[in-house]
């Protein structure tokens, strides 16, 4: 590990983590290990006293002080207190089971997805903070404020190029004497064309280091704001993707962006729903919006065109042609984000007009491109995403599964914000409902999870058939109304809305025909590679509730495949866990575009099997009762 | 070389041009010769009839059939018809004598530079078109239009990557299909981060690729409207910088810029005469503003920084340090200049805050970086600025000679337009004078030259002493004005501003001062390496009025050493002449930051021997008569 021993900077290698972060010579290691998102015990916050933060130095030098609280044959051995350990060369480091602070700082998604997510990734965000000192300019030096600048600063990175931004060159001259030569530089790598110097403000501003992840999806909008020097979460929501207001599915947005102006306003609706959605991640973590450096965006096809105004025509017409795979990244003020205009925007690539950025994500966040065991990876949304395959090859397929599980084209239907109606269960002897609400709230409506709970929790109890339809039962939550049969989850007093909210058998039919639509979407995929359901050795379920799906109910319907309960993994918003990877490392960005590119795609809407496959699905759970052997439904 | 053999370019070496140029394979070797600016006879306009076009393939291939034209002996030595031939690999191609067409279509400035021009540059545009024919897609290669067309575009450049803007992107999906997969693509070479797709367009447009080339001086700016196809310049103009109404020296625009809105007040001057001069040189040419692709601009350290918005003020403050030497390129319509938005400004390398890009672009454009001759190198202009060298090294200074040369601090001083006096001589019987203007128009002012002229005879005819104060002299022409003594070179009936033109001892006091500040300068640098005028090889004069000024005049007033008169060269405008060759020469882009980076800067303004130097010179030509032993003035 000589390479680098001219250079300032030092490669952290940290065990059974595998994960890498690149620090300056002499950081602290324990300040490494936090940075990387390594979670090592510090009872004592690093005063060197309680003796809990002990790795084990397998490979490398650090400066470091024997305490009593490391015995002399450990230190023989290389242990060592990481929070009183400076790096001074390339290391690997161990954590002792000992010192491990298991999932003490992981939010319940990072919870789910640690198990799951890529690896070896080094924590190296493409967009830096650097600080540097300088020697200010004499009479016998007085080379350019640039050359002076870029001659430090290529030293620390140990690049040989690095080119400047415009806009920074205009605040160049100024910053460097109100900063006493002393200023913290922002760069951002573009993979095409090198290192790019961004930003400049006097001083040290390291700690103010922030970016965005977003996933785009056609009905919501999901952000995180992130630290980047923490690798942590900040800030979260999600709002409407306010382009809804010009049809419910992409094919009817592509359809809207055709007319007159109308590409324009899809692109101004979507910028407005980020913009609303950065002012509340920004208020809630509390950061100034000026410290933001840099933005990821996971979307399919359609969103990504949309958000940087390129015409979707041609995306709907054989042969399904994208403007691009990969997108260059753009100048997030030029699309109209209100941020600082050094924000760079970088989209996951695509890999076909209708499997998108945001399943690149998924595969690219979870690691699949990584990994032996052979994967069916499923993004359950309104344009229903599926990949199968491993680290040698990969497939996908996209089938339209309509807004049905972010609540669209259900009467009382929302997204997953508090009030909707998430958890069902029914007392089998009056069929009266017991409902849980996201935040506890008032009911308001129900959400893609609870439709699927409610669904199954009916079908498993007879209140509904196998066609979706209400049995006839003594009940006074059963009740004909406009759109025939229907189940009341709230009478109207108890909610927020003041009207009754209930699920139609039209809502069922809908629920039917998207998942009908999803299973038959895997069944197809998997039919034409010449695998089965049984050779699967992992399912990995994405999207938008996937984290609060329940899985039992999932395959009482026949959404998801009757396989053992422990090949299924949750990981949430795949195409947001992405982004947000991407924005702290590097080598996921890079790994993006080769994921894009290994990828074959099957069109799904020209194709038999799938309108088959899709027509003998249209059944609770399935047509064919041998697909679901462990689900007896039709009553208890 | 067979290095090439997989790819479709071709370079081509033309003798005793010492020219390359890259072509298609395929190409026919006239056009190649004319592209590359190389001039062979061809009378009959290529029918190939006429037997004028003959050269001698020395090395390579082409594919040409023997006529009556060219004898058996000579076909088998290599002599073929350019106009006949066909490039089928790398050539080297020697014109024979009697195939030159010497100097034809040159310009008179053209002409001037040929000799001194510099040498071995490939004509090889940063920016190029390049037109593509693509399969369109179909379901079985249904990949995106960005992959489609980046793939063949890469083939034929043979270049690893190329990035694309976001604006061209934009149009890509509807142009590529309005072209019906035919198109030409715009690309540009930014030397930090390789090649950038700026401009797609349907069909070929190969015809029509314009660039714009502009010397921005203190004083005036000139433009040429380029022809990059044919390396040739289309239309030329001049005008003053607007930027004179804040000052007429660059000392006074930073104190200019400093005030509240300075900076942006000088930054929409230099634009608003930009723009007017890109109308002027678009209209003469009769050309499309939109097929205009790039613009090149030499000019000054203060120029540069004005017109980029960066703040000048650290310029004048010791250690007078620029904010860059190498000025990253911009997007020109992000200053304010009325151009297509895919249209790149690229500033030639400055060396200090007082030795610019205006001096790096003419010791670029002359080749004496190249070279091993001692070459003086001399920019008369407001801004003075000379180099002493060669290839192995460079030594550079500016003195400010204030804008007496651009007839500045003259009361009737004007540039070099129509109807500014230019020739002068008198009758030595009456001292009546003998004028020429500019376009022969009726008198309006003088110009720079026309001074330098005036001022010469009137001493070598004794009308002026050694001074600059008139003798007291028998003739009408002579009288007591305002400003002491006056000479009157038209009156006012003959003139366009209906007011008598006269050249006051005021006037010609202020050029003293302008021309002891130039001969001080050289003297002082030469000085400072130990080597003395007789050491001088080549003196290459540039700058504005350059190739207007009479040479024996010049040291007659002791403006110019007096050195052998051959070792004089002159050619015009360096400045812009440096810009347009980086127009049309990657290499010479990328030899700019070498050349700027050779320059030592010897800083004058607190120098004691130039001030030394500087009252010496104050005298007509010098105090020391030894310094110019074969003038003698005081009467013929």
């Amino acid at each position: 590990m000589t390479e680098n021993s001219s250079c300032s900077i030092r490669t952290v290698h940290f065990e059974p983590d595998n994960i890498d972060i690149i620090v300056q010579n002499g950081a602290n290691l324990m300040e490494a290990a936090v940075a990387a998102g390594v979670h090592i015990n510090a009872s004592c916050g690093g005063a060197g006293v309680c003796g809990t933060c002990n790795v084990i130095i397998n490979n490398g030098m650090v400066e470091s002080v024997r305490t009593d609280k490391i015995s002399e044959k450990d230190y023989e051995k290389g242990v060592r207190q990481a929070c009183k350990s400076n790096i001074l060369s390339d290391l690997n480091v161990e954590i002792p089971a000992a010192s491990r602070l298991e999932k003490a700082i992981l939010s319940r998604e990072e919870m789910l997805s640690t198990s799951t997510i890529a690896v070896g990734w080094k924590y190296d965000p493409p967009v830096k903070k650097i600080y540097i000192e300088l020697s200010p300019p004499t009479p016998q030096d007085n080379s350019s404020d640039l050359s002076r600048l870029l001659k430090e600063l290529t030293r620390q990175m140990c690049i040989e190029s690095i080119s400047i931004e415009p806009n920074t060159m205009k605040k160049l001259a100024d910053t460097l004497r109100a900063g006493n030569w002393k200023v913290t530089v922002t760069t951002l790598l573009d993979l095409n064309s090198g290192i790019r110097l961004i930003k400049i403000e006097p001083g040290d501003t390291r700690a103010r280091h922030y970016s965005l992840a977003f996933d785009i999806g056609t009905t919501a909008v999901r952000g995180q704001l992130l630290d980047l020097n923490r690798a942590k979460v900040l800030s979260q929501n999600i709002d409407y993707n306010r382009q809804i207001s010009y049809g419910e599915d992409v094919i009817s947005r592509i359809s809207q962006s055709q007319k007159t102006g109308g590409l324009e306003r899809l692109q101004k609706a979507i910028v407005s729903t980020l913009n609303d959605l950065i002012k509340k991640l920004v208020d809630e973590a509390g950061i100034n919006t000026n410290d933001i450096c840099h933005m990821v965006v996971a979307a399919n096809t359609v969103m990504v065109q949309l958000l940087l105004s390129l015409n979707p025509k041609y995306l709907r017409l054989s042969p399904y042609v994208p403007t691009a795979n990969v997108f260059p990244p753009v100048v997030a003020r030029s699309l109209g984000i209100e941020i600082s205009d050094h924000v760079q925007l970088n989209t996951i690539p695509c890999v076909a007009s209708y499997v998108g950025g945001d399943i690149v994500s998924g595969i690219l966040g979870t690691g699949i491109f990584q990994r032996e065991a052979l994967t069916l990876y499923i993004d359950i949304g309104t344009n229903g995403e599926i990949v199968l395959g491993n680290k040698d090859w990969m497939i996908s397929a996209a089938c339209s599964a309509g807004p049905t599980f972010e609540g669209g084209g259900i009467k009382y239907g929302m997204i997953a914000t508090s009030g909707a109606i998430e958890g069902f269960d029914i007392d089998p002897e009056n069929y009266e409902p017991i409902i849980t609400t996201v935040d506890n709230a008032k009911p308001k409506g129900i959400c893609g999870s609870g439709l699927i709970n409610t669904a199954a929790i009916l079908l498993k109890n007879g209140v509904i058939d196998q066609k979706g339809k209400y049995n006839n039962l003594p009940s006074r939550r059963i009740r004909k109304g406009y759109n025939g049969y229907e189940y009341i989850l709230a009478y109207a007093a108890e909610t927020q809305i003041d009207k009754d909210i209930v699920l139609s058998e039209i809502d069922i039919d809908n629920l039917i025909r998207s998942k009908a639509a999803m299973y038959a979407g895997y069944y197809t995929l998997i039919q034409s590679t010449g695998k089965s359901f049984s050779d699967i050795q992992q399912v990995v379920i994405a999207g938008t509730f996937g984290s609060k799906i329940n899985i039992e109910n999932a395959i009482i319907i026949g959404l998801l495949p009757d396989l053992p309960r422990n090949k299924f993994i949750f990981i949430g918003n795949g195409s947001l866990l992405g982004a947000r990877l991407t924005s702290f490392s590097s080598e996921l960005l890079y790994q993006g575009q080769i994921v894009a590119g290994m990828m074959t795609n099957l069109e799904l809407s020209e194709n038999k099997e799938f309108m088959d496959n899709y027509l003998a699905a249209l059944f609770l759970p399935h047509t064919n009762a041998d697909e679901f052997p462990s689900i007896k439904t039709g009553g208890i």
